[in-house]
């Protein structure tokens, strides 16, 4: 399979934040937010594969900024780095600023979702090839994150992560 | 403040999976899922605290099973442990099977909310006291889970995040 | 077939009150409580009979106390009592109060399924069995409000309808 | 309060039943129906009063026939009677045959409705004149209706529901 | 095929602006009236020919007045004319005022709907017969708007659109 | 005020059709696609010009092409000329093909929009500049549209429309 660069994933969707997707302090539900970042990042990934996807995992979402109702949220989802069948995908959150129009970061994730076919079953996708500097640092920390997740969820020994044990051990990574 | 039980927190919600929820091959939307444990643990956060709460963020979801359109889905939420003003909530997720009602687990999520006042400002929280089995060990997990994300933002040195170092590298944090 | 207790149908769910869900003085529509009324009673009955249930008729559904947009409303149901293929369900519905936490009964009503084959044919239901006071009650009450239900659909002569006649006018029905 | 004509509060609806709003046979989930009649009769007891009003009761559901995804459902509300500050509503349901485009009557129900200030306080309402034949004999009814309703909650003795009486014990009434 | 008179299309909705209908002046989408008109004109299409129909196309929508949150909105469609497989239906909007209950015209608009059968291929539709004076006019403007959004898609000349000339330029197209 | 290039008001949005989005033929409902676009132009607008904006009207919507459920929707709005307080909208959307991820143009509308304060009273916005072939042609034809909607609601005289007259009688334009 070919690779494909990873702006070709590249999504852009824009929300109003409406009353309902509101709390008592009339900011954006997290909840919703997440909802609106897997569609995205879905899309993002169906993009680069041309398959259906399913979300296999949701990791390192954190909410920096309350988004007001009345808000226009833009959300931008590319495909970082992909590993036989699931492909990692960055979501970035922007606020846009009333007054000048300068837009704030509010909030990024990474999701990981998996190609499958009409049953169900996961099937390979291409890889990616990162082009600008940003790309290349989220592929390359992609197979820390995943170490990370295979440790966690009990299907790979710490002592093997060797990506990720140069992160809390620099001295003896280097040595 | 007095320390609560983790059962004060329990919040149980129910869904059924309507076809606007799923995706091409009629299984419920990720996204979606993740909106509904959001809303049950902002209330299981709201029960423990009786504050406003705002998602802070979200943690080691994966999705075991491919939940179908027409499913009735339970979602279990309860604070497990509190870190000042921030509530670590778990959220179980079940199946219910048609045939023989015994219920599957189909996923696992964990959330971190904030309590703030009217201006959005942190409050502390009262403690909680787990009593069960299950309770303990989640108590005690949430500890090395945020040594992990406060690493993983930068805010603290992998040198110092003794309960973490300890699961990975057991051999070396003995010493 | 098998009687099963009255527990084994209980069905909670725990919704929030957004702003479409409200009127002009702020308050849930009495329209949207009898929809969630009428899902949580749904679930409660298909978990007692496994089968697809549908709605037959909503009866003695009186709205205590508004409730205000932001409050966290819990629905009990549970089926009270059945007749071949039908089944008399008791929803039961509690807001929660902010400051302490003690929450309030909002509302109760009484809905009746029918449990149907994939044709929508009507099949038997088992039987259930009261366990508690409140179950009892309710299980006794079921039978009067069903000569009522038939005597206001004219379905049955009201002279025949022994134990309705005894709870209106006890002195002439004893005669 | 000067009488106002029963149709001057009539109040038609036209809906199509979506897929979100169906069962697993494909057919209009009760509880939707049950949301769409409030607001229709809500509107209907509106244009009576002029006044913000609250659902205070549902009597009488019943749900005939089964109505199809796609469907067009009509539904027409009206203002049957008045007592002081509250407005028992009719809505007649109709089903459009995709056909011949005759239309089928799949359901009626009967809501009670209270006209309130702007502090939820009850406030008198205009009676109503009933002029057609139908109109009359819904307007005779409500009494009746209402005589049970209050006897069921307990406000008033059977004895003293002297319209209610004559429905069970025919015989005596004529003497 | 036997003409039909334009009222047996009528169609009449009644909507609430509820807050997720509103911009941050409090006052109904330009879109949400959009979406509500073309399902009102639809079921009017469908009514007129018993078929499946399809939006061809959105005319001459102009807003005249803002409705702010909480209104109640009439919307009513017909058929206005018909050309082989297409009708133009109107849809004519009104606001409800709140103190007097006498209407205001709010928005008017004109749509049009292709029959198509369930491959989609477009099939004859009957004809209509206007009666009132009103519909008499707006069956006569229809071939007037016919021909300008025809020219307006390129396929008509400008020189041939007899109609619209003399509408534009009477003493020029006379000569 | 500055004018302000055609690109900084470009709006992207992505959409999936759901279930609850479709017709009988599941293809995307007309109305629901006239709110989407409605939305994305209206955003456009606001980037334009930064303050509130209400949709004026709505023009030349055409649908060219069915978008079957499932379809990912992409949304394109940018503001092609203005008017003192008014900017017209053009929005392009294209379906995106699933085998080979080439795009195909579905559809192509033009909104008028009106900047207003905070009272609802019009405002006046910045011009806008064209730079590319496109933009150029759209910004011409936009005084054609203008002189057209103008004289449809009587607020110009035909004989005034120089553009459009040149539209209708090209030989005497050239003279």
């Amino acid at each position: 399979m070919n690779a494909k660069p990873v702006s070709e994933s590249r999504t852009v969707m824009t929300e109003i934040v409406l009353p309902n997707d509101t709390n008592n302090l009339n900011n954006l539900f997290g909840g919703q937010l997440l909802s609106w970042m897997d569609r995205c990042a879905a899309i993002a990934a169906h993009r680069h594969c041309g398959r259906i996807v399913v979300t296999a995992s949701v990791n390192n979402v954190s909410f920096q900024r309350p988004i007001p109702q009345g808000a226009i949220v833009t959300l931008e989802a590319q495909v970082s780095r992909t590993f036989t069948s699931s492909m990692e995908v960055f979501v970035d959150v922007f606020l846009e600023k009333d007054t000048k129009g300068k837009r704030l970061r509010a909030n990024e994730a990474i999701y990981t979702f998996v190609a499958v076919d009409q049953l169900g079953n996961p099937i390979q996708v291409p890889p990616v090839t990162p082009e600008t500097e940003i790309e290349k640092k989220r592929f390359d920390g992609a197979l820390r994150r995943r170490q990370l997740a295979l440790i966690l969820s009990g299907k790979l020994q710490p002592e093997k992560a060797t990506e990720l044990k140069a992160l809390f051990f620099p001295e003896e990574a280097k040595s």
